[in-house]
Formats: structure tokens, sequence, C-alpha cells
């Protein structure tokens, strides 16, 4: 059974919606009836009769229509009860949000859930945060929107061993404008696991990169095969906690999974094909450079900026991170240096100074992006000064539209800043904070360029 | 000649100040008037006779009041007459915004400008950003107000060689609740340059810690010699541009300065006793870390969170950057096991779980901070979840206030989060995106107190 009946079900039932604003059925049930979600959706509780104008069913097995998918929501010593219901009603998928099962040592609880779902109904939980599709709606995160934002559709797809996790950083995704295809959280992942979702995920066209932060896998050999294969097709970045013994002590508190053989693990990573993130930041840096840019052909890096300072740090960064600077061909240094100033540095890092308007980034982009010895290109706009103008955005989503060569854009400031760098992602161009970080998700690309090269030369095959 | 001059003149002279909302003139003005400055503000231009209600001079020898700074924002070739004028006038300190002088090759203009001044006039710049100052309300910054925001009033001093970098990391820092005491931009530094101004910044009560941006010295030897006596003071964070061949290369062409023997920066840095940011996020989030917290006593970091993935990567994090967990006694743990529930794990990380309030918040760093085996502690909150209200920012702030015991706190998310990591950073509680960026912080806090400890050690007295 795939897992489509988890992201597309023509129908909900939430078992244990309430009426309580606060509790987590009540947050779901309201979910997927504020969303686009374009199913039917049911409340199931059998202490209430109407929910939101809609009737409340005392039973899944009462709900008189075909359910697809259920949201268990309920105190854990129901749930072996509304699983074996929605057995019977055929239900094809359930999201197991209750806690109080392997996490604090009830794993005969588990099993019991297992052995009544297994063959007949998949299961991701329990002790989840739940999964979150932007394009179908579904939406089982059990956070608040005010508290939580959710994502716009975009093309990142995510996977989270730790619900809390999840959250904090789809928060920050939506906050920022960085759109999620699929987002699921795994807890207790008594049946779909990472493998699963990875698998499901590299088969989704709305999914060109993924983000998976993993505790520990109860399955690494198969794991490993699993990116082995997925990283053909997309792009994967992994985030790793518990690398060292005391963060495997505290994995093992925290979702009672085995860290692994954490020693190996960069290791094995690189050889899977996938990318690393060393740390929480690099994980959405990355993936959302590899889901929206094209792969470069190389490693030579443009810089172009309005601040001298940033092109320095940028370019120490280039170098420091084993990239290239690109050296541009006379013709192309010609070609800028007509429309520009002459206090205009048109080299590398290329210093547009800091009167520099929309025009002369446009002139200066089309041009390196049409030299053959530039493979990539970091933008650095500064935008406190008065001669940068909103129309920035415009020209760097033509140029970035009209090249087939990656773009990464640092733009640091405050609300002003946001404004325009949250325009950049909805439109699929990541932007960072500070250069150093442009930079880095420029070597994901890269070195994910490097990870395609070496696939295709040991298959054989074409790129 | 000090500088309070620059950054707490009683009266003040924008030459050039312009009715064109867009000239650097006209906003420099308009900063004056619409900040807490409580000086006399005049304005010069020969070509208008009236600016925002108040009379323009045609030459700053016409004003009939005493001018204790001048602000220069006219095009290069006037300026060295404004400077004699400005000498002429007895104006004790004078910012020159204007461009055109070394950083194009023109180091006569800058020689005629030295040649009428010194000995007689401190000058800032050419070719700068200008001075900002929390408290007086000294603001000769060029860029509109709704494009970079002013921090408020705080503790972080900020010194840098560029002005672009010195706009957008202040407006980054206004935006989140990141008080300034006074900034700095030094340009071509003809005469004010970064030693003067760290020992400025070292005797300014307000400031108690200073970041640095910095490409190059023109005295090096004295930078070295500086930055030991500040140091005994207070914390210095440094950034060091142009650390690569190709950013030396990048530099030259920026400032026009050289970028020194770069290879041997760090580790003449470390003999030093700053502290070295190795990318720009960690320059400020170092800085507002050690002008807020107090010295720690040892290495024993205690984590404290809600949720469990980000307390494992909060603990990597510690052992692979050289601190150590904290073993909390016996009698702490029993403490706070009494008012949790059975589910939190009580040791370190301490995961209070998903559904921790405020209380369990409370009772748990309470306690720890009482802990002699804890030196500081780093606390995750993430507010996705509604169990966690709004009063975790007074708790944090009361066991701030009452323990003598650094804090840096993680709060990943969106908008609903950055409310409450605002009013945070205003109380002088860091907060960081990342647990990785909050482990960073406390380690910059501990690297701190080995200095301190080393330099009191060499001179024999008591810290």
């Amino acid at each position: 059974m795939d897992l489509d009946s988890f992201f597309k079900p023509k129908s909900v039932a939430v078992i244990g919606a309430s009426k309580h604003p606060r509790k987590f059925g009540h947050i779901i049930f309201e979910n997927f009836i504020d969303s686009d979600y374009k199913g039917k959706v049911y409340a199931v509780n059998n202490s209430i009769t109407e929910l939101m104008g809609q009737p409340v069913y005392e039973s899944v097995l009462n709900i008189p229509k075909p359910v697809d998918m259920a949201v268990i929501v309920i105190p854990a010593k129901g749930v072996p009860d509304a699983i074996s219901e929605c057995v019977r009603k055929k239900v094809k998928a359930c999201v197991i949000i209750s806690a109080g099962f392997g996490e604090i040592g009830n794993k005969k609880g588990e099993e019991q859930l297992l052995k009544e779902a297994k063959g007949r109904m998949r299961i991701i939980g329990p002790n989840v945060l739940g999964i979150y599709d932007a394009y179908s709606g579904v939406d089982t995160v059990f956070n608040p929107r005010y508290r939580q934002e959710r994502p716009i559709k975009g093309s990142v797809g995510f996977i989270s061993q730790s619900g809390a996790f999840g959250a904090s950083i789809m928060d920050m995704a939506a906050s920022e404008g960085i759109g999620i295809s699929k987002f699921a959280s795994i807890g207790n992942r008594i049946d779909v696991d990472e493998v699963d979702l990875l698998n499901y995920l590299a088969k989704d066209k709305n999914t060109k990169a993924i983000a998976l932060y993993i505790e520990g896998s109860k399955r690494g050999k198969v794991l490993l095969k699993t990116l082995k294969s997925v990283t053909i097709k997309k792009p994967v970045v992994v985030i790793k906690a518990g690398k060292t013994t005391a963060g495997q002590v505290a994995v093992s508190s925290h979702t009672g999974s085995m860290a692994g053989e954490s020693k190996i693990f960069s290791a094995v990573l690189k050889q899977s094909g996938a990318i690393e993130a060393f740390n929480v930041e690099e994980l959405l840096d990355f993936t959302k450079a590899l889901a929206t840019q094209p792969v470069p052909k190389g490693k030579n890096i443009q810089v172009v900026t309005n601040g001298g300072g940033f092109g320095v740090i940028a370019t120490d960064s280039i170098i420091m991170n084993g990239l290239k600077l690109a050296q541009l061909s006379r013709r192309t240094i010609e070609k800028i240096k007509k429309t520009m100033p002459s206090y205009a540095q048109i080299s590398n890092p290329m210093d547009l100074v800091g009167d520099a308007d929309s025009l002369r980034y446009q002139c200066a982009l089309e041009n390196v992006m049409k030299d053959s010895n530039v493979h990539g290109v970091v933008v650095i706009m500064l935008m406190q000064i008065s001669a940068l103008e909103s129309d920035i955005v415009d020209v760097l989503i033509s140029v970035r539209g009209e090249y087939k060569k990656p773009m990464t854009v640092c733009a640091t400031g405050g609300d002003f800043t946001k404004v325009h760098t949250k325009m950049l992602e909805k439109q699929g161009i990541p932007t960072y904070a500070t250069p150093d970080r442009a930079v880095m998700a420029m070597k994901a690309l890269v070195q994910y360029a490097d990870i395609r090269r070496k696939i295709f030369r040991r298959s054989g095959k074409d790129e």
C-alpha cells in the first residue's frame, strides 16, 4: 500500500475532535475546515454531537461514507480500540498523534496496534506531530496556526523524526516564504518510517529536494540503500542528531531509538550520495537551494555585490570552502564596464558599489550568466541604501529564469529587507541572512553536481 | 582630543543638508530632528534658506553659536574648503560622509584634509556611513529609517571598517531587539581609526562588549597592543575579512587598505585576548552574549528544553565544541523530579517535554541555577505548542536576574516566536534561531572567562 492515502485522502476522520479550542483534536479538525482541503472531513467523538456546524460521530464505524485516512487524538488507552474500528471501517491510513507508547517504555501497546493493523492499514506514529501537504491541504499538525505558521506550496519535502523539530523548522520556513511540498514527522514509527517516506517523496512530483532529520534508524542498511537510489533522482540533505556519546544517550531517552553507529555516520552518508547538514541552519539552507536551483556545471563562482565588505567575506568563504572564484572573460568585463561608473569594481568579487541600482545589477548579472567561465552566482543585495529599489526582486527573478545557472542571494537586514527576501523565496530564489550562508548553499549545489557525476559515471549512463 | 565631541556633541552642523528627501544630506539632518538628540542642529547649504522650518546657513562660519561636530555630505571637491571653514569655526569633530578620496586613488585629497585639520579637529572618514549613538541620539547614518531600522539603547559597541556591513548588521540588530551603545564606521580612516575607537569604547560606560569588523590595520602592532589592554576591561569580538589571498585582493580594491598578514591573524588575535568570529552571524551572536551575560566560572553547561530533538543537537554541539555537560547533583534532580510529570527527562539535556508550561521551566531553571556543578544554561523554548505561554519570557528574565550564571536561549520559529525573542533580547537575554548558535555563544562566554583568568594570572591580580 502506498502512502497516497495519507497525503491525498478523499476523506478524513478526526478521532478525538474536540470543542475545546486548545485541544489537539480541535486544532486538527479546524485545520481541515480552514485549509484548502477538498475532501470530506468527519469529526469522531462519543461525548458531543456537533462541532463547527458539522455532525459528530460516536465512532468511525458510524460514518455513512468511506474514510481514507483517520487521525487519532485520544488518550493512549483508547487507541487500540480506535485502531480496530478503523480497520473494520477499511480506513487505509492512520496518523496516531497520541503519545504514551514506546517513548515511555510501552512497547506492548505498540505491538497491539501493529497486530491490528498489519497488512490492512498503514500507520504513521504514534507520538507524532503528524503530516502536512501544502498542495492537498492535509494538515494534522496540532499546533495552532497563530503559533506555527504553515508554509506555502513549494518543492522542499521534509521528514523529521522529531515533531518539535519539524514544527519549529516549518514555522521558520513559513515565515521566510520557503515553500514545502510534504512534511511528515515519524515519531515512534511502528510502521511507516524514513525509508518509506524517502521512497514516496522520491516519486512525488511536487518534491524537488528532501530534508531529513534523523536520530537513528531501525533499519540502517535499508536506509543506506534507499538513500543511494533516491539521490539519483533528487538531492537529500540529512541532519543527524546524536553524533556524540552524550547525544546518543539523549536520543535513547527522547525517541527510545538507538542512535546507531554515529562515528561512521558522516562517511556512510557521503557514500550514500546524501549531503550532510552539520547544523540546524544548514538543513533548510541547503535543501531550499537544491530544491529550486539547477545543478552547476562546475565550481567557478561569481560574486556580485553592492557592499564591498560582504564581497570580501563571500570571497574568503568561497576559497575556504573549496570552491573557486570564476575568472570572467575579457569580453564580459568590457561589456559590463561600458555601462558602469568608473569606480565600480568589475572583477570577482564584482562590487557595483553602494549607489548601485537595479539596472546596474541587471547588466552585471546578465553578462555574468552568459559567461561560460561562470558556473554559479552569489548575489549580495543590501537594501539599506535607497539607491536599490524593490525592483531588484524582478531583476533577479528574470535573470534567474533566463539562464540555467544557480543563484543564491545574501540580503542582511531587518523588516524592509525581509519583505524582499520573502518575495524572492516565494519565486524559488534562495536567500540567506549572511554571505557565508549563501556561499555554503552554493557549495551544497556543487556537491550535488559532483554526486550526480559520480553516479552517472558509475552507471555508464548520460546525465 | 577625545572622541566625546563625536558621540556627545552639544551642537551639530550638517554641511550639505538638502531639501530632497532621498539625498544623504536630507536624511542625516532629519535623523537629528527626529531622534532623541537634545543638542542644537544646524543646516548648512549655500543654495537654500530654510529646511524643515529651520534656517539654513550659507557656511558653518555663519552659524551664530559654537558648533561641536560637523557632518560633511557634499561632493569631494568641496570638502577641503568645508574642512578649513570648520577648523576656523573651532569645530572639534568632523564626520566626512563624502566619498571620492583614497578609495578611488585620491590620496592627495586626503593629505589636504589632514593638513587642514591636524591637531585642531578630529575626523572620522572620509567615505563613511558615519556614527550612531543610541543614548545621545547622534545619528549620521545616511540610510532612511524605513530601510535601515535603528537599534535601541543597549550594551554592544560596534566598529566597522565597511559602512554597508555596519548598516546591514545594525538593521538586523534593530529588527531583532538587540541594543547598541555606539556605532562607528571608519571608512578611509585618515584620522580616527579602530585603535582610537577601541580605546574610547573601552572607557564608555554604556558599552559592555565590542564587535569589530576589520579588513586590515594601518598600525597592526598598536592594534594588537590596544586589543590586549581593552580585553582586560571588556570582551572584543573581531571578524576579519580578507583572510584568503583572493579576499586580500578584494580588500585592496574595496577600502584601498592592505589586508595585512592574514595567515597569522587568528593566532595574533588569540594572543591579543580578542575572540574571533569565523562568520558574520557569529560576530553579533557572540558580542550580544558577552555584552549581557556574566562570565561563567567553568564550562559545565546544562541544557533545558521542551523539544527532545533540539536537546540532542545542543548536547552534540556542547561536546563537539569542547564544552562539558554539567552533572546535576542528586539533590537537584530529586527536587526537580518532585514537581515534574514522570515522563519528563530530568538529566542533561533536561527534556521538560512538549507539554511543558512556564512553571515547569521555572522550577527546572531555578534548581539548575542553584546547582554549583552548573556554570551556564542553554535554554531551548519552542513556542509552537500552546502549552508554553508568553509568560516564559518573565520566567527567563526573573531567573536570569536572580542568579549570576550566563544563559543563552534558542527559540526557532516564525513571527509568534520572534515576538518573544525580541522581548528577551530587549531585556538582555541573548536568543538564537538554532540550538547550535546558542551553544556557540555560550562557548564564547567560556572563552572570555578563560581569557580573563589568563590575564589575571599573568598580572598576579585577583579577578
